[in-house]
Order: C-alpha cells, then structure tokens, then sequence
C-alpha cells in the first residue's frame, strides 16, 4: 500500500508519499480501507518531530480515518468486512489501510457520506470527552470556544447547543466569526480585534464562562481563569500558546474552579473505547437527526499531504481539511 | 452576651473578649448557644486583616461551633430548642450565641461529646466537599494529604481509609507522623527530611497519587503535578506557600491531570447546604460507628483565643484546638 512517511522531521515537505508492507489487522482488531483521513494540528508537531507515536502506534501520521472494513483480525465480534466504518486512531491515517481497535470503531452515521465520516472521530471524541465527560457542561451553562472555526470549534459550538447551553466564540476573522454564528454561536469575540475577557464579561453580565474549551495553552491560562465564571471549569487541549504560564491560584480559588489537561492520543485503548463507546451513544444520535454535522473545509489528495498541512498552518480553513488516498 | 471581637487587625492580641448585643435568628435560622468553637487557619487570617467576612456574616470570627438551639426563627421546621447540634458557620463562632441557617446545621454525632462536636464542621464538610465531591476518590486509589496532623488531614487520613483508599500523609515532625500512622496513614514522609515527589513516587512504584488535598498553594504547586497519577486531580483548599506559581500545562497533560481550587466560607446558602446534607449522609454514619472522630488537641477558653492562635501559628499542634465560652 501507499502511505504518507516522515524520513525525516522537518516543514511540510517532510511528508512523502511512499510505498510501504500492507498491515494486517491484529487480536481485536479489524483492518480499514482508507476512503479519507483528516488533518489534526498534532499531525503537525508530528511531522516536525515533536509528538512522537505512543508505542505500538503507527510510524505513519493521521489520528482519525474513515473507510470499509476489509479484513477482519481473530478475536473480533460485531463487525464484518465491508462495513462503513470511522475511526479514532493512534496513528496511521495517512495511509491505504490501517489496522483499527474494534474498540475505537464507530458505525458511519446515518446521512453522512463515507468520506466526509473522516472528520468526525476526533473533533467528536475531544469535544464529548472534554466538555461533557470532564467538565459537565450542563443546559444553560455558558460554554467558551477558542478558534470557534477550527474542527473542534465548529462541532463544540454545535454540540453545545444542541444540549442547550449558550456559547461564546473567538475566531480570529469576520468571516470565521460569521460561520460560527451560522452554527450556533451566541456570543461573537474577534480576539484580534477584541479582549475576549472584556467582551464575555459584558456579553453575560458579568458572570463569565462555566466551561472554557481552550487550544492557546500559557499564553491564555490568566485571561481564561479571570473568565471563568464561578464554578467554572477550564479544559485544554492544546498548547499553541505555550506550555509554561503563572497561575494565580487565589483568582482560581474565588471562582472555585478547575483546570484540566488532557489529550486523546495517549490514553491507554480502555479509555479510549470508553470515550468512543460515549459518542457513540450521545453523539451519534445528533448528527443522525441532523442536528450536528463535521464541517469540511476542503478535501486534498492524500499524496499532497503538505499542502494540508501548510492550510492548517496559514490557520486560513473553516473546520477539517480532508485527505483522500 | 459576649464574643470575640477584632477592633483592630494584628497579631493574637487583637483578640478582645468583649460584651456585644445578643443576635436574634432570622428567617430559616436557629439561634445556637454555644458550648465551643473551633480555631481555623481563616480565622488568623481575618485577624489579622487578611480575610473579611463574606456580605452578611458576623463580624465576629469562628466558621463552626456546637451547642443547644435556644430558639427558633420564622419558616424553621425540623429543629426544635434544646436539641444538640453543630453547625458550619460563615463566621459568628468565637461568641456565646450564634444565629445559624438551617442548611448549616447538623445533628452532634452519636457518641461524640458535645464540645467535641465543635472541631466536625469545617473538617468533614472540607474534606469531602474537596476529596469526594469534587475529586471524586475511589476506593484502590491514593491520597496525598499534606500535612497529615492537622485538624483537616487528621479527618482526611480517616475518611479516605474508611472508603478503602490508600493514604501518604506529610508532616514536620516525627511525633506527628505517628499520630498520622494511627489513624491509618499508609505512607508517612517528613517534609523537613525527606523529599515528598520521591518519597510517594517509591512508595507507590512510580505510580503517583490519584487525589492530592493540599494547604501550601503555589509552593508546591510544580511538585504537586509532579506527583499526580495519570488522570490524578489536585484540590487546593490553602495557600499557606503563596498564591502565584508556574503551572506546566504539558505536564499536567501528561497527567490528564485536573487542578481545583475552593473554599467553603464564600460558597452561598444552597451550595454550604448540599455539603452539609452529604456529610450527614456519608461521614455521619462513619462517625456514630466509630470509623471516623474528630481529633482534638487541646481546648482553650475562648477568652483566651489569642493563645489558641499562638498555638496554631507555631504548628506544634495535632488536629482541632477547640474554644469554649
């Protein structure tokens, strides 16, 4: 098979499109038939050489896929070759076939196509494991969204209403911005243009947010903690701002909040079965019914992986930027 | 009546014993004569200027007491004069008579004297608003408890073995590690002597703590991290290591880690009533069967609260310094 290889970490030309010895699906796995992955920014720290694969993980990026099944390993009930599938992945996206967990397995949903399915797995599994199992965001609560228009945020914004919680965005255009409102969004922060703390503190009278979902990491950690609302729960996932940043544990203590860290890659296969089983569950539902959907920026050839990679950079895209083998 | 009234801020001597009007109980309160009180490190905060009493609470310090209802204001069912109770209090403790909001009291234990009832509020409801409601510890998982001896850890140490967790204690001295072992501390480390991220780290093959309840704020807020278990969560109830320190969100996603941050003297009426209802269903039990008792050190006339102070301050103590009028 062919797959996108890193010989050595670098810029977006690092990504070569080679071909490598087919996998075979394992013990308690089934094997996939690439109809498209998607592009996480972890894809990126990986191909510079920053995010290692977890052991026993693919060498090959691509933490979400969606395909058929076309080989099934010993030990797997529930599943058959030919069944539309999508997956959470550890790895190995970015490629003609990769070996699935059935654990990390989920039915494509009713009304949506086989590829568009692709950039679902880890926007659903991050918001749902984060906003809802970490920080029980709950009907009427406010909800704050960093980069509203990212994958994350189009379906965060999404999923938030849909159980009836009000949410505020940041979005760095008009254009973003307009987008998110068309998703939902009640409350619309330009942050290059606007002080968000300001702005949701006059947006909700003062209370600010209940759940604050955030990928800036350091350079956020003060402004989101003085916007916490009282009993307010910070959620990160993501660290474009940097890592190392003061936290003023007397502001935190009068809000009664929490901060939280997490990412989905490293956790061991039972959370992550634990996660996708939920989504499945609460998730799915919703976006058969139409109610939620994975907004799809643009679909690329698997091959041109770097031109992917260099929208997502340019930071220019509106929800997932698809790769087709 | 009389109380303990602070007509300056400063050191223990601001401390007056001082003839006050006598409070009548209002709407939804009981009036409590009181057989004793409890010293809190809040309580040498506020007397020194550091910590005012939330909007409508007494003047007077003192966030628990026990005693005898005296009477009974408008809209109060369930309580009557003369039943024995103790209470967690927004302030008013150190007094003869304290005016008590219903959702604040609670019945004296079965087999616990009633000045000894005094020194159960604030550490019941602290450790299991923090420890169970909020970091929610399983029986199998490990506690951290810094300071071990003091009137919280000592109730901590407890509670957390009588649900089947593992518990390692901290403390400044050796006599008072023994008291921790006694009441079931499982590993004992002293702080003066031994470095505690090490010493957990051994002793729990490198595993970490599942739940850490910590009083030293920023100090240790690095080392904290450092010590959580994979999905580990850190409840700061003090500061007493400053308020402002370096939080490494990648390591703390390593961790999957959560950092909170409460207290209890400004949750409003609803929330101090929900953690009061719990205690009286969770520890209560544990209490009248003998699993679970507060530990007192010492009981002082309340006259002479600026010793009790001084006794706190210089940290000699293990577990409650009670006060009786």
């Amino acid at each position: 098979m062919h797959a996108i290889t890193i010989p050595e970490p670098g810029g977006p030309e690092a990504l070569v499109w080679a071909e490598v010895p087919d996998p075979e699906p394992g013990e308690g796995e089934v094997l996939v038939d690439v109809a498209a992955s998607a592009v996480n920014r972890a894809d990126l720290l990986q191909r510079q050489g920053f995010y290692d694969p977890p052991p026993g993980a693919s060498p090959y990026p691509g933490l979400e896929c969606s395909g058929r099944i076309s080989a099934v390993g010993p030990g797997v009930s529930g599943w058959a070759v030919g069944d539309k599938v999508c997956a959470l992945l550890g790895g190995g996206g970015y490629a003609e076939k990769v070996p699935v967990p059935t654990g990390q397995l989920l039915p494509v949903p009713e009304g949506v196509g086989l590829e568009e399915a692709a950039g679902l797995p880890e926007v659903t599994c991050t918001v749902w494991s984060n906003v809802f199992m970490v920080a029980h965001l709950r009907p009427g609560e406010t909800l704050l969204v960093h980069g509203g228009s990212s994958g994350i945020g189009t379906l965060a914004i999404q999923l938030a209403k849909a159980v009836g919680a009000r949410v505020a965005v940041t979005a760095g255009s008009a254009a973003k911005l307009e987008r998110c409102a068309e998703l939902g969004a009640d409350i619309l922060i330009n942050y290059r243009e606007q002080d968000f703390v300001e702005e949701l503190r006059t947006a909700t009278d003062g209370e600010g947010a209940d759940v604050i979902l955030d990928n800036m990491g350091a350079k956020y950690l003060e402004r989101n903690v003085t916007s916490l609302a009282v009993n307010g729960r910070l959620a990160i996932i993501g660290m474009q701002g940097g890592t190392k940043g003061e936290l003023n544990l007397a502001a935190l203590l009068a809000k009664r909040g929490a901060v939280t860290a997490t990412s989905l890659r490293a956790r061991p296969p039972a959370e992550k079965a634990a996660i996708v089983a939920a989504v499945r569950e609460h998730v799915w539902p919703l976006i058969a019914e139409g109610r939620v959907r994975a907004v799809v920026d643009s679909t690329v050839p698997m091959r041109d992986a770097a031109e992917a990679h260099r929208a997502m950079d340019a930071s220019g895209h509106i929800g997932k930027i698809l790769l087709k083998p």
